[in-house]
């Protein structure tokens, strides 16, 4: 008995079976005595099929248009659901990201959530209603429109756990919980039981696709109890929990590769005081995101600049490197995207001191060129050649014992 | 100079070169000098295929759920086509019909416009945008998704051009303007330069699929301009007008069949005070509309009712008749549905006599059986085989003369 947020992403509801194996699972927890607020992301594919569409249009779409178009996928979606859910005999009740009362930024197309009113899914959940939120929408103060970015219907069902104060958020998904790396990569790689707020961002944000990072933040801010699971059987997922609860603190709890970034190297730039501030000032307005930064040491006056993107970004920031080059006074800049960016992380860390020796001798071994390195206290990232990712993970995963309880 | 509304149906939009044609046409009505504001249906199958999907969910989808939906469709049209016109170098806003604020009733999936603020719309007009308003929906008092059943982008169009006080509606669609028969079936029918409000509501709920009627009401009662015309070409269109600034008044502007109406026949119902009322009363609530009625004489006590309906509503009246044979002690009801409703319409026959007699004088010539007869000030429809309905089309427009000047 209690309110239970249940998320189901696009895989999970990709067809009209899928949908109704959705509905099923859903009025199951509802006739366990729950209050049930449903977040769907749009059907498998049919982002990509109305940015496909927009993009025939015109090569450079209106981000408010564009969030207008894309948010039909997940209107779409849980108009469906209801349907279903109806038809196993339950009442439900689908809601926009608008009808709802999400309010965001009018940053369009990466929204950040300001406010969510519980009041009118509470009235509905009151009459008995299952409650069907499409994901990934809201609206700003000019009642335009917005999407949260890919991923962001995780946060929305946190978001609204959080505000619900519901007893449990569950994440389906097509993986059956956090792994210890990805299984397609070391196939004894091991589901965690459990995993703090802090490892599951960092391991969010360094390229584990299992849960988007917001969320794990809001999960973390609010006191949100989140758990992922498969939305394909009934297996345990995994719990992301408290570091104060919990109990094992091992060194590394997972490893993971992100090869979407590529590394852009500043050169020759003058070394004065507030050039790198320059740069990353420029790029910041942009909303460019920058990860790794790394200034070499300076040599007659005159220094490098390295730092990583996206690599989707890249489109948009060469004219911003084109005109710093020049309004910097640097010699010219290249673009590396064959780089991959490996990263250990652990809370264990915090106690265990040596892992950056481990992990670098071990990848040393293996005959794995490291180049740039970032560390946070449970974090150790290194950038390494895309070709020797796979191999890399490998090697740490058996080097920490990760396979092992 | 002016402010001017247009619509485009569901064909012109289809696909998306035709969305850039519409884009050009806007455009080129902007650059005149114009306000424009362009209300578009979804993509010419979309609605259907989102249909689809919801019949292979459940057989009876909810009627909320449903239009939650299918106005998806017109939010995919209108973030399209605000792209297409940003794209031709115009500014553009694309809104959803809760977002211009047109309100309704609640009765979905044929809901009615109760109000609407021209408030937004002015506000992005003023800032010299184009604004692109979803055709079909709106919101009722509770926040929720309504539609104003099929062709009620029309309606939309009108009821807008009504609150903006607009100086024309265009309703751009794949025919070039009002015709005094279908082409199809009379090669010679004569494109009409204009026809009164009265004349085209009765050719609307007739059959000709040109305007919905709601729209030519709305048009009648706020003193809309209103012109229907081609979105593939830049012929002159019809002119609907108030009937005072009709020039010509010949006895009859246009014949029209109409064949998804079906017959039922109450046979042998007591011919008592009220027996006829409690069985329209019955199918009222059910919200199916009845057309013609005919209560033949009574014999020994009782009476055979006839009227007719919508071929889509057998199925939704059927269990109705069934409970109606047994709860009014009536013997049984037959179902035709090979039958055609025929109708002349025309301003003139206020003035010219003998036009009923003309009419049935030249189908019965023509071997053309007649059944039921209903009349209007304005307009003669009668019921024919559905077989004979072209053949009665061409016999009529001849008659009276239709291919003239």
């Amino acid at each position: 008995m209690g309110v239970i947020v249940q998320k189901y992403g696009g895989t999970s509801v990709g067809d009209s079976g899928r949908i109704k194996n959705v509905a099923r699972r859903v009025v199951e927890t509802k006739r366990k005595g729950n209050q049930v607020v449903v977040v769907v992301s749009a059907m498998g594919g049919t982002t990509d099929k109305l940015l496909e569409m927009a993009k025939q249009i015109t090569d450079t779409p209106s981000e408010r248009e564009s969030d207008m178009l894309v948010s039909t996928g997940e209107q779409i979606s849980v108009a469906l659901l209801a349907m279903a859910i109806h038809d196993l005999g339950e009442d439900a009740i689908s809601l926009t990201g608008a009808q709802v009362g999400i309010m965001t930024d009018d940053i369009h197309t990466r929204a950040r959530i300001l406010e969510i009113s519980p009041t009118k899914m509470q009235e509905e959940l009151n009459k008995d209603k299952i409650v069907v939120v499409a994901g990934f929408q809201g609206i700003n103060i000019k009642n335009d429109i917005t999407t949260l970015g890919r991923g962001g219907s995780d946060t929305t069902a946190v978001a609204l756990a959080a505000v619900l104060k519901a007893d449990m958020c569950d994440i389906f998904t097509d993986v059956d919980g956090v792994y210890t790396a990805d299984p397609r990569i070391v196939p004894n790689a091991r589901k965690l039981r459990e995993i703090s707020h802090e490892e599951m961002l960092e391991l969010a944000s360094l390229g584990a696709k299992v849960l988007h990072s917001r969320s794990v933040e809001f999960a973390n801010k609010y006191d949100v109890p989140l758990c992922v699971r498969s939305s394909f059987n009934n297996s345990e997922g995994t719990y992301i929990v408290k570091e104060k609860d919990i109990v094992e603190e091992p060194a590394v709890r997972g490893i993971t590769t992100d090869v979407n970034e590529a590394k852009i190297t500043v050169k020759h730039v003058p070394d004065q005081p507030g050039i790198a501030a320059k740069v990353f000032t420029k790029v910041a307005e942009y909303n460019i995101n920058i990860d790794m930064i790394i200034q070499n040491f300076s040599e007659d006056g005159y220094t490098d600049i390295s730092f990583t993107v996206a690599r989707g970004d890249i489109p948009r920031i060469t004219p911003l490197l084109d005109t710093l080059v020049s309004g910097a006074g640097a010699r010219e800049y290249t673009i590396d995207k064959s780089i991959a960016k490996l990263s250990v992380v652990g809370i264990g860390m915090r106690s265990h001191s040596g892992v950056a020796a481990k992990m670098f001798g071990a990848l040393a071994k293996a005959g794995i060129n490291i180049s740039t390195i970032s560390t946070s206290e449970i974090k150790i990232s290194c950038i390494i050649p895309e070709k020797d990712a796979k191999k890399a993970v490998q090697v740490l995963h058996s080097e920490f014992e990760l396979d092992k309880e």
